[in-house]
């Protein structure tokens, strides 16, 4: 039995959100529809940040709805706050995927409240959203962000994530994403947090969120794999970094991870040759980024088959 | 009980062949001065082959000559057959590695004879280095190319690759090297070949000898640390591909395996501050090339510790 792999797209708000210039929300939506016809049938259009913040996400709410008219396609939005599950409710996108820090002090940073702050608005959240009828009833995903590491505390307890995610799981979320926010995360801490938050929150998904920062990302996505974790997020060209950190990198590459679960033995329902056509509309959306990813380069292996299939290319 | 991990350098043979422009032999010196210095004891000089043929190994006897007077450093070298293996034992190498591929196809396209005739080869090697006086008598690894895939054959049956290390272990090798040539080898089937293999041969040492031309090589790392394999081959920048193949990348990067290994709890005896200062000489030393490496652009994690040590950096 082939076991299947599910792949969000968070390029066009994890990746689009360090890039200044606002990418036409025509190529937006042409990026969904051509990433959404390869196979990758979730992707997060959008973030719900206040437009003056993120200039990049004035379109968001034009942009979800476009992308609701897909057909095959989850439409998916990080949101913030409570305002941001206002209008993700209002638009009616599929899900919410909202983001607290495990580390205090990233998450200070970050949103300038404690954890625990955090982890009441997302009740409230869920609240709310239990009130929406129900065909305009989005699923909420919690990423608890820094789950491997921060850039300001260094190591974080697995203890606390594992605290964290189930009092996340019995706040009602519907999915628990688990980051490594800085590429932090090696394969050993990788397999045993994964591990445990899987056996914590059963049955909810566990979800993984990762950063190719040193190079790892790969390496732990099969880390991930071989614990269980069938859902990954996934950035196309592996779009994203941060303008103020020449050295950063964005999510583990979409092709690359595609590649790596067939390769695997693992079906994502992905074409790949479709998918890297997509990279065009990347190109020139954001014609000043630099584009990742090796399958781009290098190409399938000769003799290469998907997963459950018994064909070569 | 923490365990050491070896890597050897290849980048200024391995890294280096692809490069038309040969490297000044003192800053070849000064790359393995330095990288001794910083903790990697095992290097791959140069290859004997013909100058004529490679004219970036037309120094390959004054530089090993002068590697042999480093403190703390095994001297290797690759070696394409019987002249290359007198040469190295003339010169006094610790150890010649001879290649094969496991592929009949990438054996004739690369050597122009069959695997039989270079497993006959590598007996005939075997035996004269025998002869040499027990001082001068390097150890003889053997490389099985193409263990994961060939770009002219595609799949490789790994059952041919199990014969093949049990006849070059019966020959008297002192070590086997699996080699990912083309970048074709993903965790599952990097798990399950070098766990038969090293079954097989026991107690031959099995090192990994790994690509990153699809963006796995980490990922295969790890998962050869898994079964069991604790000596690895990596380039300096991830030095490597070839010229006429745009998207070909070289070997996996010797920074990013050591912060790898490292990470996962495996001693290398490598300072990665000192590692990464080496870039340098090999930026003077190949001044147009793409130096290559994610540990180098992002820096150690907040927090980072050594294996088997309780200091963080």
């Amino acid at each position: 039995m082939v076991e299947t792999v599910h792949i969000r797209e968070v390029g066009l708000r994890d990746g689009l959100q360090n890039i200044a210039q606002p990418m036409p929300t025509e190529l937006k939506l042409d990026w969904c529809r051509a990433e959404a016809a390869a196979g990758i049938h979730e992707i997060e259009v959008c973030s719900f940040v206040p437009p003056k913040l993120l200039p990049q996400f004035a379109d968001a709410a034009e942009l979800a709805r476009a992308a609701l008219a897909l057909p095959d396609l989850t439409v998916s939005a990080l949101i913030p706050n409570m305002k941001g599950a206002e209008r993700g409710v209002e638009i009616g996108v599929h899900q919410l995927n909202y983001v607290m820090s495990v580390s205090e002090s990233h998450n200070q940073s970050n949103v300038r409240r404690s954890t625990a702050d955090s982890l009441e608005d997302l009740k409230r959240i869920i609240d709310f959203v239990r009130e929406a009828e129900p065909e305009r009833r989005p699923r909420v995903a919690c990423g608890l962000a820094t789950s491997f590491g921060c850039t300001i505390e260094g190591t974080v307890d697995p203890n606390r994530v594992v605290r964290l995610a189930a009092e996340v799981a019995a706040a009602g979320a519907d999915e628990i994403v688990l980051a490594d926010t800085v590429g932090y995360g090696e394969p050993n801490g990788i397999r045993a947090l994964f591990a445990r938050v899987i056996e914590t929150v059963h049955p909810l998904p566990v979800a993984a969120h990762f950063h190719d920062t040193r190079g790892l990302g790969l390496a732990n996505v099969a880390a991930a794999l071989e614990v269980g974790v069938r859902h990954f997020d996934a950035s196309l060209c592996g779009l994203g970094g941060c303008p103020y950190a020449p050295g950063a990198t964005g999510n583990v590459v979409t092709e690359d991870v595609v590649f790596l679960c067939e390769s695997m033995g693992f079906s994502t329902g992905v074409d790949i040759e479709a998918l890297l056509a997509v990279r065009d509309i990347v190109a020139r959306g954001v014609p000043h980024e630099p584009l990742l990813g090796q399958i781009a380069k290098a190409g399938l292996p000769k003799g290469f088959s998907y997963a459950g299939t018994a064909t070569a290319a």
